[in-house]
Protein backbone atom coordinates (compact mmCIF):
# COMPACT_ATOMS: atom_id res chain seq x y z
CA UNK A 1 0.00 0.00 0.00
CA UNK A 2 3.22 2.19 0.97
CA UNK A 3 3.71 2.05 -2.99
CA UNK A 4 0.23 3.47 -3.83
CA UNK A 5 0.43 5.72 -1.08
CA UNK A 6 3.18 7.64 0.44
CA UNK A 7 1.17 10.71 2.36
CA UNK A 8 -2.69 11.43 2.82
CA UNK A 9 -4.76 14.25 3.83
CA UNK A 10 -7.73 13.54 5.63
CA UNK A 11 -10.69 16.48 5.97
CA UNK A 12 -12.50 15.28 9.29
CA UNK A 13 -11.16 13.69 12.08
CA UNK A 14 -14.07 11.81 13.59
CA UNK A 15 -14.85 8.12 14.43
CA UNK A 16 -14.12 7.51 10.51
CA UNK A 17 -11.35 10.24 9.54
CA UNK A 18 -9.93 9.89 12.40
CA UNK A 19 -9.86 5.76 12.20
CA UNK A 20 -8.62 5.95 8.25
CA UNK A 21 -5.84 8.38 10.19
CA UNK A 22 -4.79 6.00 12.64
CA UNK A 23 -4.80 3.00 10.15
CA UNK A 24 -2.72 5.23 7.59
CA UNK A 25 -0.04 6.04 10.02
CA UNK A 26 0.24 2.41 11.38
CA UNK A 27 1.23 1.55 7.90
CA UNK A 28 3.89 4.18 7.33
CA UNK A 29 1.56 6.47 5.29
CA UNK A 30 2.24 10.56 6.15
CA UNK A 31 -0.77 11.85 7.14
CA UNK A 32 -1.85 15.54 7.47
CA UNK A 33 -5.63 16.51 8.04
CA UNK A 34 -8.23 19.17 8.91
CA UNK A 35 -10.60 19.66 11.55
CA UNK A 36 -13.07 22.57 12.09
CA UNK A 37 -12.85 21.56 15.79
CA UNK A 38 -9.20 22.62 16.91
CA UNK A 39 -8.92 19.93 20.31
CA UNK A 40 -9.97 17.20 18.08
CA UNK A 41 -7.09 17.99 15.52
CA UNK A 42 -4.31 19.22 18.30
CA UNK A 43 -5.34 15.64 19.85
CA UNK A 44 -4.30 13.99 16.81
CA UNK A 45 -0.96 15.73 16.26
CA UNK A 46 -0.46 14.94 20.45
CA UNK A 47 -1.21 11.50 19.26
CA UNK A 48 1.64 11.45 17.18
CA UNK A 49 -0.89 10.11 14.09
CA UNK A 50 -1.24 13.61 12.08
CA UNK A 51 1.97 14.70 11.27
CA UNK A 52 0.40 18.10 9.85
CA UNK A 53 -2.25 20.40 9.11
CA UNK A 54 -4.02 21.40 6.42
CA UNK A 55 -5.13 24.91 6.32
CA UNK A 56 -8.73 25.92 6.30
CA UNK A 57 -8.07 26.98 2.84
CA UNK A 58 -7.11 23.64 1.31
CA UNK A 59 -3.97 25.16 -0.36
CA UNK A 60 -1.61 22.38 0.99
CA UNK A 61 -4.71 19.92 0.66
CA UNK A 62 -2.34 17.88 -1.81
CA UNK A 63 -1.40 14.37 -1.12
CA UNK A 64 -1.23 11.34 -2.74
CA UNK A 65 -4.23 10.48 -1.24
CA UNK A 66 -7.17 12.76 -0.15
CA UNK A 67 -10.23 11.43 1.73
CA UNK A 68 -12.92 13.98 2.54
CA UNK A 69 -14.37 12.74 6.36
CA UNK A 70 -17.19 15.42 6.84
CA UNK A 71 -20.79 15.29 7.23
CA UNK A 72 -22.61 14.72 4.15
CA UNK A 73 -24.11 18.07 3.92
CA UNK A 74 -20.47 19.70 4.10
CA UNK A 75 -19.03 17.06 2.08
CA UNK A 76 -19.47 18.62 -1.67
CA UNK A 77 -18.61 21.90 -0.42
CA UNK A 78 -15.25 20.60 0.90
CA UNK A 79 -14.71 18.94 -2.42
CA UNK A 80 -15.27 21.94 -3.95
CA UNK A 81 -13.00 24.30 -2.44
CA UNK A 82 -10.54 21.27 -2.38
CA UNK A 83 -10.26 20.46 -6.17
CA UNK A 84 -8.24 22.99 -7.02
CA UNK A 85 -5.74 21.97 -4.80
CA UNK A 86 -5.87 18.29 -5.65
CA UNK A 87 -3.87 17.62 -8.82
CA UNK A 88 -1.22 15.62 -7.48
CA UNK A 89 -3.54 13.08 -5.91
CA UNK A 90 -4.16 9.71 -7.59
CA UNK A 91 -7.51 9.10 -5.28
CA UNK A 92 -10.09 11.53 -4.14
CA UNK A 93 -12.99 9.71 -1.65
CA UNK A 94 -14.92 10.76 1.25
CA UNK A 95 -17.08 7.88 3.50
CA UNK A 96 -20.16 9.71 3.60
CA UNK A 97 -23.42 6.98 4.51
CA UNK A 98 -24.98 8.64 1.18
CA UNK A 99 -23.23 8.91 -2.00
CA UNK A 100 -25.51 10.06 -5.24
CA UNK A 101 -24.34 13.61 -4.36
CA UNK A 102 -21.16 13.36 -3.68
CA UNK A 103 -20.38 11.82 -6.90
CA UNK A 104 -22.43 14.17 -8.56
CA UNK A 105 -20.52 16.72 -7.39
CA UNK A 106 -17.12 15.34 -8.11
CA UNK A 107 -18.18 14.91 -11.45
CA UNK A 108 -19.28 18.44 -12.07
CA UNK A 109 -15.95 19.17 -10.62
CA UNK A 110 -13.67 17.72 -13.03
CA UNK A 111 -12.76 15.10 -10.65
CA UNK A 112 -14.52 12.06 -12.11
CA UNK A 113 -10.88 10.83 -13.43
CA UNK A 114 -9.80 10.07 -9.73
CA UNK A 115 -12.71 10.72 -7.29
CA UNK A 116 -14.41 7.06 -5.84
CA UNK A 117 -16.98 7.55 -3.16
CA UNK A 118 -16.42 4.85 -0.35
CA UNK A 119 -18.89 3.92 2.31
CA UNK A 120 -17.60 2.17 5.40
CA UNK A 121 -20.06 0.07 6.98
CA UNK A 122 -18.30 0.80 10.46
CA UNK A 123 -19.75 3.70 12.29
CA UNK A 124 -22.40 2.26 15.65
CA UNK A 125 -24.03 5.36 17.67
CA UNK A 126 -20.32 7.01 18.75
CA UNK A 127 -18.57 9.92 17.13
CA UNK A 128 -15.93 12.39 17.10
CA UNK A 129 -11.73 11.37 17.50
CA UNK A 130 -12.54 10.62 21.15
CA UNK A 131 -13.87 7.37 19.66
CA UNK A 132 -11.76 6.60 16.43
CA UNK A 133 -9.38 3.34 16.73
CA UNK A 134 -7.53 1.45 14.61
CA UNK A 135 -8.45 -1.65 13.13
CA UNK A 136 -12.52 -0.20 12.87
CA UNK A 137 -12.47 -0.90 9.36
CA UNK A 138 -11.66 -4.73 9.98
CA UNK A 139 -13.95 -7.23 7.73
CA UNK A 140 -16.56 -3.79 7.41
CA UNK A 141 -17.95 -4.18 4.08
CA UNK A 142 -17.02 -0.74 2.07
CA UNK A 143 -19.17 0.41 -0.70
CA UNK A 144 -17.47 2.18 -3.61
CA UNK A 145 -19.11 4.54 -6.21
CA UNK A 146 -17.02 5.41 -8.86
CA UNK A 147 -17.41 9.26 -9.96
CA UNK A 148 -18.76 8.66 -13.73
CA UNK A 149 -16.25 8.19 -16.33
CA UNK A 150 -13.79 7.17 -13.53
CA UNK A 151 -11.08 4.32 -14.88
CA UNK A 152 -10.68 1.01 -13.92
CA UNK A 153 -7.38 2.36 -11.98
CA UNK A 154 -9.18 4.72 -9.82
CA UNK A 155 -11.38 1.95 -8.24
CA UNK A 156 -8.61 -0.85 -8.17
CA UNK A 157 -6.70 2.09 -6.29
CA UNK A 158 -9.59 2.36 -3.69
CA UNK A 159 -10.03 -1.85 -3.55
CA UNK A 160 -6.43 -1.56 -2.49
CA UNK A 161 -6.20 0.91 -0.19
CA UNK A 162 -9.97 -0.46 1.96
CA UNK A 163 -8.43 -4.15 1.72
CA UNK A 164 -5.04 -3.14 3.06
CA UNK A 165 -7.28 -2.21 6.09
CA UNK A 166 -9.16 -5.15 6.20
CA UNK A 167 -12.41 -4.55 5.05
CA UNK A 168 -14.26 -5.89 2.08
CA UNK A 169 -15.06 -2.99 -0.72
CA UNK A 170 -18.30 -3.97 -2.79
CA UNK A 171 -18.88 -1.79 -6.19
CA UNK A 172 -22.27 -0.22 -6.47
CA UNK A 173 -23.83 2.51 -8.68
CA UNK A 174 -24.66 5.74 -6.44
CA UNK A 175 -28.25 5.61 -6.28
CA UNK A 176 -28.25 2.48 -6.18
CA UNK A 177 -26.31 2.36 -3.22
CA UNK A 178 -28.87 5.09 -1.94
CA UNK A 179 -31.93 3.38 -1.78
CA UNK A 180 -30.61 0.46 -0.55
CA UNK A 181 -28.84 1.84 2.82
CA UNK A 182 -32.27 3.44 3.05
CA UNK A 183 -33.54 0.77 4.16
CA UNK A 184 -30.29 -0.76 5.61
CA UNK A 185 -29.00 1.74 7.54
CA UNK A 186 -31.39 4.85 7.60
CA UNK A 187 -34.72 3.04 8.94
CA UNK A 188 -32.68 1.30 11.74
CA UNK A 189 -31.74 4.57 12.56
CA UNK A 190 -34.48 6.71 12.54
CA UNK A 191 -36.54 3.73 14.15
CA UNK A 192 -33.72 4.13 17.21
CA UNK A 193 -34.11 7.42 17.44
CA UNK A 194 -38.34 7.72 16.96
CA UNK A 195 -38.40 5.02 19.65
CA UNK A 196 -36.56 6.90 22.14
CA UNK A 197 -38.69 9.92 21.90
CA UNK A 198 -41.61 7.85 22.30
CA UNK A 199 -40.09 5.76 25.19
CA UNK A 200 -38.73 9.45 26.77
CA UNK A 201 -42.65 10.87 26.27
CA UNK A 202 -43.70 7.74 28.34
CA UNK A 203 -41.20 8.26 30.81
CA UNK A 204 -39.52 5.28 30.29
CA UNK A 205 -35.46 5.71 30.52
CA UNK A 206 -32.44 4.00 29.10
CA UNK A 207 -32.01 2.27 32.20
CA UNK A 208 -34.98 0.26 32.47
CA UNK A 209 -33.96 -1.15 29.89
CA UNK A 210 -32.66 -4.86 29.33
CA UNK A 211 -29.96 -6.29 27.20
CA UNK A 212 -32.09 -6.44 24.52
CA UNK A 213 -34.04 -3.25 24.82
CA UNK A 214 -30.18 -1.73 24.95
CA UNK A 215 -28.78 -3.39 21.92
CA UNK A 216 -32.36 -2.45 19.78
CA UNK A 217 -31.87 2.20 20.86
CA UNK A 218 -28.25 2.02 20.70
CA UNK A 219 -28.35 4.15 17.41
CA UNK A 220 -30.45 6.29 19.20
CA UNK A 221 -27.42 8.05 20.53
CA UNK A 222 -25.59 8.81 16.93
CA UNK A 223 -24.70 12.74 16.09
CA UNK A 224 -27.94 14.79 15.28
CA UNK A 225 -25.28 16.61 12.84
CA UNK A 226 -24.14 14.05 10.71
CA UNK A 227 -28.08 12.50 10.90
CA UNK A 228 -29.32 15.45 10.03
CA UNK A 229 -27.58 15.80 7.08
CA UNK A 230 -28.22 12.14 6.30
CA UNK A 231 -31.41 12.38 6.41
CA UNK A 232 -31.70 15.54 4.50
CA UNK A 233 -30.15 13.89 1.66
CA UNK A 234 -31.70 10.81 1.28
CA UNK A 235 -34.88 12.05 2.18
CA UNK A 236 -37.28 10.36 -0.44
CA UNK A 237 -35.78 6.54 -0.10
CA UNK A 238 -36.29 7.24 4.08
CA UNK A 239 -39.28 8.23 3.63
CA UNK A 240 -40.27 4.85 1.41
CA UNK A 241 -38.43 2.63 4.23
CA UNK A 242 -40.05 4.22 6.92
CA UNK A 243 -43.69 3.58 5.23
CA UNK A 244 -42.72 0.52 5.00
CA UNK A 245 -41.85 0.06 8.60
CA UNK A 246 -45.11 1.66 9.71
CA UNK A 247 -46.62 -1.05 7.76
CA UNK A 248 -45.66 -3.62 9.11
CA UNK A 249 -46.60 -2.02 12.73
CA UNK A 250 -49.96 -1.43 12.10
CA UNK A 251 -50.50 -4.58 10.78
CA UNK A 252 -48.89 -6.09 14.06
CA UNK A 253 -51.37 -4.06 15.69
CA UNK A 254 -53.97 -4.84 13.97
CA UNK A 255 -53.07 -8.95 14.83
CA UNK A 256 -53.20 -7.46 18.32
CA UNK A 257 -56.06 -6.00 18.53
CA UNK A 258 -58.12 -8.64 17.37
CA UNK A 259 -56.04 -11.12 19.64
CA UNK A 260 -54.58 -13.17 16.44
CA UNK A 261 -52.59 -15.80 17.89
CA UNK A 262 -51.71 -17.15 14.19
CA UNK A 263 -50.74 -13.93 12.58
CA UNK A 264 -48.72 -13.12 15.62
CA UNK A 265 -46.85 -16.06 15.25
CA UNK A 266 -46.54 -15.79 11.78
CA UNK A 267 -44.93 -12.16 11.64
CA UNK A 268 -42.37 -13.31 14.41
CA UNK A 269 -41.60 -16.17 12.52
CA UNK A 270 -41.20 -14.30 9.40
CA UNK A 271 -38.78 -12.13 11.34
CA UNK A 272 -36.66 -15.00 12.85
CA UNK A 273 -36.74 -16.38 9.31
CA UNK A 274 -35.26 -12.88 8.54
CA UNK A 275 -32.36 -12.74 11.39
CA UNK A 276 -31.47 -16.63 10.48
CA UNK A 277 -30.34 -16.35 7.21
CA UNK B 1 -28.41 -19.11 50.68
CA UNK B 2 -28.05 -22.88 51.09
CA UNK B 3 -29.83 -21.59 54.62
CA UNK B 4 -32.97 -20.63 52.17
CA UNK B 5 -33.12 -23.31 49.82
CA UNK B 6 -31.87 -26.43 49.73
CA UNK B 7 -34.02 -27.93 46.58
CA UNK B 8 -35.30 -26.36 43.93
CA UNK B 9 -37.64 -27.66 40.93
CA UNK B 10 -37.19 -25.65 37.66
CA UNK B 11 -40.03 -26.46 35.40
CA UNK B 12 -38.79 -25.25 32.17
CA UNK B 13 -35.08 -25.27 31.39
CA UNK B 14 -34.69 -22.86 28.39
CA UNK B 15 -31.97 -19.33 28.26
CA UNK B 16 -33.32 -17.94 32.05
CA UNK B 17 -34.88 -21.50 33.82
CA UNK B 18 -31.61 -22.96 32.70
CA UNK B 19 -29.48 -20.29 33.69
CA UNK B 20 -31.18 -20.48 37.22
CA UNK B 21 -30.79 -24.04 37.33
CA UNK B 22 -26.48 -23.82 36.47
CA UNK B 23 -26.48 -21.09 39.40
CA UNK B 24 -28.28 -22.48 41.47
CA UNK B 25 -26.51 -25.98 41.21
CA UNK B 26 -22.98 -23.78 41.59
CA UNK B 27 -24.14 -23.24 45.10
CA UNK B 28 -24.82 -26.58 46.23
CA UNK B 29 -28.75 -26.80 45.85
CA UNK B 30 -30.06 -30.21 44.28
CA UNK B 31 -31.80 -28.57 41.25
CA UNK B 32 -34.73 -31.71 39.68
CA UNK B 33 -36.39 -30.38 36.26
CA UNK B 34 -39.08 -31.06 33.59
CA UNK B 35 -38.82 -29.78 30.25
CA UNK B 36 -41.42 -30.87 27.75
CA UNK B 37 -38.70 -30.86 25.06
CA UNK B 38 -36.43 -33.76 26.23
CA UNK B 39 -33.43 -33.52 24.44
CA UNK B 40 -33.14 -29.97 26.62
CA UNK B 41 -33.63 -32.05 29.87
CA UNK B 42 -31.28 -35.27 28.80
CA UNK B 43 -28.37 -32.38 27.81
CA UNK B 44 -28.99 -30.72 31.71
CA UNK B 45 -29.19 -34.16 33.27
CA UNK B 46 -26.24 -35.49 31.51
CA UNK B 47 -24.52 -31.74 32.25
CA UNK B 48 -24.86 -32.73 36.01
CA UNK B 49 -26.69 -29.71 36.41
CA UNK B 50 -30.31 -31.56 36.70
CA UNK B 51 -30.11 -34.17 39.13
CA UNK B 52 -33.37 -35.44 38.67
CA UNK B 53 -36.55 -35.51 36.45
CA UNK B 54 -40.05 -33.85 37.54
CA UNK B 55 -42.35 -36.05 36.14
CA UNK B 56 -45.09 -34.90 33.74
CA UNK B 57 -47.80 -34.71 36.34
CA UNK B 58 -45.93 -32.54 38.79
CA UNK B 59 -46.66 -34.97 41.65
CA UNK B 60 -43.04 -35.01 42.57
CA UNK B 61 -42.63 -31.21 42.26
CA UNK B 62 -42.08 -30.29 45.84
CA UNK B 63 -38.86 -28.87 46.79
CA UNK B 64 -37.82 -25.24 48.97
CA UNK B 65 -37.82 -23.53 46.21
CA UNK B 66 -40.54 -24.10 42.99
CA UNK B 67 -39.57 -21.75 39.36
CA UNK B 68 -41.84 -21.57 36.63
CA UNK B 69 -40.23 -20.86 33.33
CA UNK B 70 -42.01 -21.70 30.52
CA UNK B 71 -43.62 -19.12 27.83
CA UNK B 72 -46.21 -17.00 29.96
CA UNK B 73 -49.44 -18.45 28.26
CA UNK B 74 -48.48 -21.72 29.51
CA UNK B 75 -47.29 -20.86 32.73
CA UNK B 76 -50.59 -20.06 34.35
CA UNK B 77 -51.53 -23.93 33.27
CA UNK B 78 -48.52 -25.12 34.74
CA UNK B 79 -48.64 -23.39 38.20
CA UNK B 80 -52.23 -24.95 38.57
CA UNK B 81 -51.23 -28.60 38.04
CA UNK B 82 -48.37 -27.57 40.19
CA UNK B 83 -50.14 -26.20 43.54
CA UNK B 84 -51.36 -29.14 44.97
CA UNK B 85 -48.00 -30.42 45.34
CA UNK B 86 -46.08 -27.32 46.03
CA UNK B 87 -47.47 -27.59 49.80
CA UNK B 88 -43.84 -28.12 51.13
CA UNK B 89 -42.08 -24.81 48.88
CA UNK B 90 -41.33 -21.80 50.57
CA UNK B 91 -40.86 -19.77 48.01
CA UNK B 92 -42.67 -20.17 44.76
CA UNK B 93 -41.83 -17.69 41.52
CA UNK B 94 -41.76 -17.26 37.97
CA UNK B 95 -39.70 -15.46 35.61
CA UNK B 96 -42.36 -14.02 32.74
CA UNK B 97 -42.05 -11.07 30.83
CA UNK B 98 -45.35 -10.14 31.92
CA UNK B 99 -46.95 -10.36 35.70
CA UNK B 100 -50.54 -9.51 35.91
CA UNK B 101 -51.92 -13.02 34.98
CA UNK B 102 -49.91 -15.38 37.03
CA UNK B 103 -49.50 -13.17 40.03
CA UNK B 104 -53.52 -12.90 39.93
CA UNK B 105 -53.09 -16.91 39.24
CA UNK B 106 -51.45 -18.00 41.74
CA UNK B 107 -53.54 -15.61 44.15
CA UNK B 108 -56.23 -17.74 43.22
CA UNK B 109 -55.08 -20.69 43.63
CA UNK B 110 -54.35 -19.88 47.29
CA UNK B 111 -50.62 -19.73 46.40
CA UNK B 112 -50.67 -15.87 47.83
CA UNK B 113 -48.72 -16.41 50.83
CA UNK B 114 -45.73 -18.06 48.81
CA UNK B 115 -45.64 -16.78 45.86
CA UNK B 116 -43.61 -13.72 44.54
CA UNK B 117 -43.68 -13.17 40.72
CA UNK B 118 -40.24 -12.71 38.93
CA UNK B 119 -38.79 -11.04 36.01
CA UNK B 120 -35.14 -11.16 35.38
CA UNK B 121 -34.22 -8.84 32.26
CA UNK B 122 -31.44 -11.23 31.51
CA UNK B 123 -32.61 -12.24 27.82
CA UNK B 124 -31.50 -11.34 24.20
CA UNK B 125 -32.57 -12.79 21.26
CA UNK B 126 -31.43 -16.49 21.73
CA UNK B 127 -33.25 -18.77 23.43
CA UNK B 128 -33.28 -22.65 24.81
CA UNK B 129 -31.18 -24.55 26.94
CA UNK B 130 -27.83 -24.81 24.96
CA UNK B 131 -27.61 -20.70 25.03
CA UNK B 132 -27.95 -21.14 28.86
CA UNK B 133 -25.54 -20.16 31.00
CA UNK B 134 -24.21 -19.29 34.60
CA UNK B 135 -23.76 -15.65 35.34
CA UNK B 136 -26.43 -14.83 33.33
CA UNK B 137 -28.42 -12.77 36.44
CA UNK B 138 -25.31 -11.43 36.93
CA UNK B 139 -26.27 -6.67 37.28
CA UNK B 140 -29.91 -7.67 35.82
CA UNK B 141 -32.69 -5.58 37.31
CA UNK B 142 -35.02 -8.35 38.42
CA UNK B 143 -38.67 -6.97 39.07
CA UNK B 144 -40.57 -8.71 41.83
CA UNK B 145 -44.18 -8.76 42.12
CA UNK B 146 -46.04 -10.32 45.00
CA UNK B 147 -49.46 -11.57 44.95
CA UNK B 148 -51.96 -10.39 46.98
CA UNK B 149 -51.30 -11.24 50.01
CA UNK B 150 -47.91 -12.33 50.44
CA UNK B 151 -45.84 -11.60 53.89
CA UNK B 152 -43.11 -9.56 53.95
CA UNK B 153 -41.08 -12.56 54.21
CA UNK B 154 -42.00 -13.97 51.08
CA UNK B 155 -40.59 -11.15 48.97
CA UNK B 156 -37.07 -10.85 51.46
CA UNK B 157 -36.55 -14.72 50.45
CA UNK B 158 -37.16 -13.65 46.26
CA UNK B 159 -35.06 -10.91 47.13
CA UNK B 160 -32.45 -12.79 48.78
CA UNK B 161 -32.75 -15.36 46.12
CA UNK B 162 -31.59 -12.62 43.07
CA UNK B 163 -29.24 -10.84 45.04
CA UNK B 164 -27.46 -13.93 45.96
CA UNK B 165 -27.60 -15.07 41.63
CA UNK B 166 -25.91 -11.41 41.50
CA UNK B 167 -29.24 -9.50 40.20
CA UNK B 168 -30.88 -6.60 41.11
CA UNK B 169 -34.42 -7.26 42.39
CA UNK B 170 -36.77 -4.21 42.44
CA UNK B 171 -40.43 -4.33 43.86
CA UNK B 172 -42.67 -3.19 42.10
CA UNK B 173 -47.22 -3.76 41.37
CA UNK B 174 -48.00 -6.23 38.64
CA UNK B 175 -50.39 -3.78 36.62
CA UNK B 176 -47.63 -1.21 36.48
CA UNK B 177 -44.86 -3.53 35.75
CA UNK B 178 -47.28 -4.80 32.76
CA UNK B 179 -47.53 -0.80 31.50
CA UNK B 180 -43.58 -0.16 31.67
CA UNK B 181 -42.65 -3.58 30.17
CA UNK B 182 -44.43 -3.29 27.22
CA UNK B 183 -42.85 0.44 26.86
CA UNK B 184 -38.86 -0.57 27.64
CA UNK B 185 -38.91 -4.52 26.72
CA UNK B 186 -42.20 -5.44 24.37
CA UNK B 187 -42.19 -2.21 22.32
CA UNK B 188 -38.19 -2.61 21.00
CA UNK B 189 -39.17 -6.35 20.30
CA UNK B 190 -42.82 -5.84 18.14
CA UNK B 191 -40.78 -2.74 16.58
CA UNK B 192 -37.36 -5.07 15.80
CA UNK B 193 -39.79 -7.79 14.42
CA UNK B 194 -41.81 -4.97 12.11
CA UNK B 195 -38.21 -3.93 10.75
CA UNK B 196 -36.99 -7.23 9.57
CA UNK B 197 -40.11 -8.61 7.89
CA UNK B 198 -39.93 -4.53 5.91
CA UNK B 199 -36.69 -5.07 5.29
CA UNK B 200 -37.02 -8.94 4.02
CA UNK B 201 -39.72 -7.11 1.81
CA UNK B 202 -37.42 -4.93 0.08
CA UNK B 203 -34.98 -7.27 0.26
CA UNK B 204 -32.48 -6.27 2.37
CA UNK B 205 -30.93 -9.22 4.09
CA UNK B 206 -29.11 -8.99 7.75
CA UNK B 207 -26.15 -9.33 5.64
CA UNK B 208 -26.21 -6.22 4.57
CA UNK B 209 -26.59 -4.29 7.44
CA UNK B 210 -23.43 -2.16 9.43
CA UNK B 211 -22.52 -3.31 13.08
CA UNK B 212 -25.45 -0.41 14.38
CA UNK B 213 -28.50 -1.79 12.02
CA UNK B 214 -27.35 -5.20 13.36
CA UNK B 215 -27.52 -4.48 16.83
CA UNK B 216 -30.98 -2.58 16.24
CA UNK B 217 -32.58 -5.57 14.80
CA UNK B 218 -30.98 -8.61 16.90
CA UNK B 219 -34.45 -8.92 18.94
CA UNK B 220 -35.63 -10.33 15.51
CA UNK B 221 -34.22 -13.14 15.84
CA UNK B 222 -36.32 -13.85 19.33
CA UNK B 223 -38.39 -17.17 19.63
CA UNK B 224 -41.98 -16.75 18.43
CA UNK B 225 -43.33 -19.17 21.11
CA UNK B 226 -42.37 -16.90 23.98
CA UNK B 227 -43.13 -13.72 21.96
CA UNK B 228 -46.51 -14.40 20.36
CA UNK B 229 -47.57 -14.96 23.94
CA UNK B 230 -46.32 -12.12 25.64
CA UNK B 231 -48.17 -9.99 23.06
CA UNK B 232 -51.10 -11.90 23.30
CA UNK B 233 -51.16 -10.86 27.22
CA UNK B 234 -50.14 -7.61 27.44
CA UNK B 235 -51.52 -6.62 23.97
CA UNK B 236 -53.42 -3.45 24.86
CA UNK B 237 -49.99 -1.68 26.55
CA UNK B 238 -48.24 -3.08 23.75
CA UNK B 239 -50.70 -1.80 21.39
CA UNK B 240 -50.44 1.80 23.27
CA UNK B 241 -46.44 1.46 23.06
CA UNK B 242 -46.75 0.69 19.25
CA UNK B 243 -48.97 3.84 18.87
CA UNK B 244 -46.67 5.81 20.45
CA UNK B 245 -43.46 4.91 17.98
CA UNK B 246 -45.67 4.97 15.58
CA UNK B 247 -46.47 8.71 16.20
CA UNK B 248 -42.97 9.37 16.44
CA UNK B 249 -42.11 7.92 12.67
CA UNK B 250 -45.35 9.61 11.21
CA UNK B 251 -43.68 12.91 12.52
CA UNK B 252 -40.12 12.20 11.29
CA UNK B 253 -41.71 11.70 7.74
CA UNK B 254 -43.37 14.72 7.81
CA UNK B 255 -40.48 16.52 8.95
CA UNK B 256 -38.70 14.51 5.95
CA UNK B 257 -41.03 15.54 3.28
CA UNK B 258 -41.08 19.24 4.40
CA UNK B 259 -37.24 19.13 4.09
CA UNK B 260 -37.30 20.20 7.67
CA UNK B 261 -33.89 20.63 8.82
CA UNK B 262 -34.17 21.90 12.03
CA UNK B 263 -37.49 19.77 13.40
CA UNK B 264 -34.95 16.67 11.88
CA UNK B 265 -32.30 17.99 14.27
CA UNK B 266 -34.17 18.47 17.07
CA UNK B 267 -35.83 15.02 17.04
CA UNK B 268 -32.28 13.52 17.09
CA UNK B 269 -31.16 15.67 19.82
CA UNK B 270 -33.98 14.68 21.34
CA UNK B 271 -33.11 10.93 20.94
CA UNK B 272 -29.90 11.72 21.76
CA UNK B 273 -30.60 13.18 25.28
CA UNK B 274 -32.43 10.12 25.77
CA UNK B 275 -30.08 7.87 25.16
CA UNK B 276 -27.39 10.18 27.34
CA UNK B 277 -29.37 10.37 30.32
Amino acid sequence: MTADFRTASIIGLGLIGGSLARDLAARGVRVRAYDADERQLEDAVRAGIVSGRIDPAFEDVGADLIVVAVPVDAAGDVLRRAAPFSRSAKLITDVGSTKTAIVEAARALGLGQRFVGSHPMAGDHRSGWDVSRTGLFSDARVYLCPAGGAPAEALDLACRLWTELGARPERIEAREHDRQLAWSSHLPHVAAASIAIAMADAGISRGDLGPGGRDATRLAGSSPEVWTAIALENAAAIDAALAGAEREIASFRQALTHGDAGELRRRFVAARNWFEV
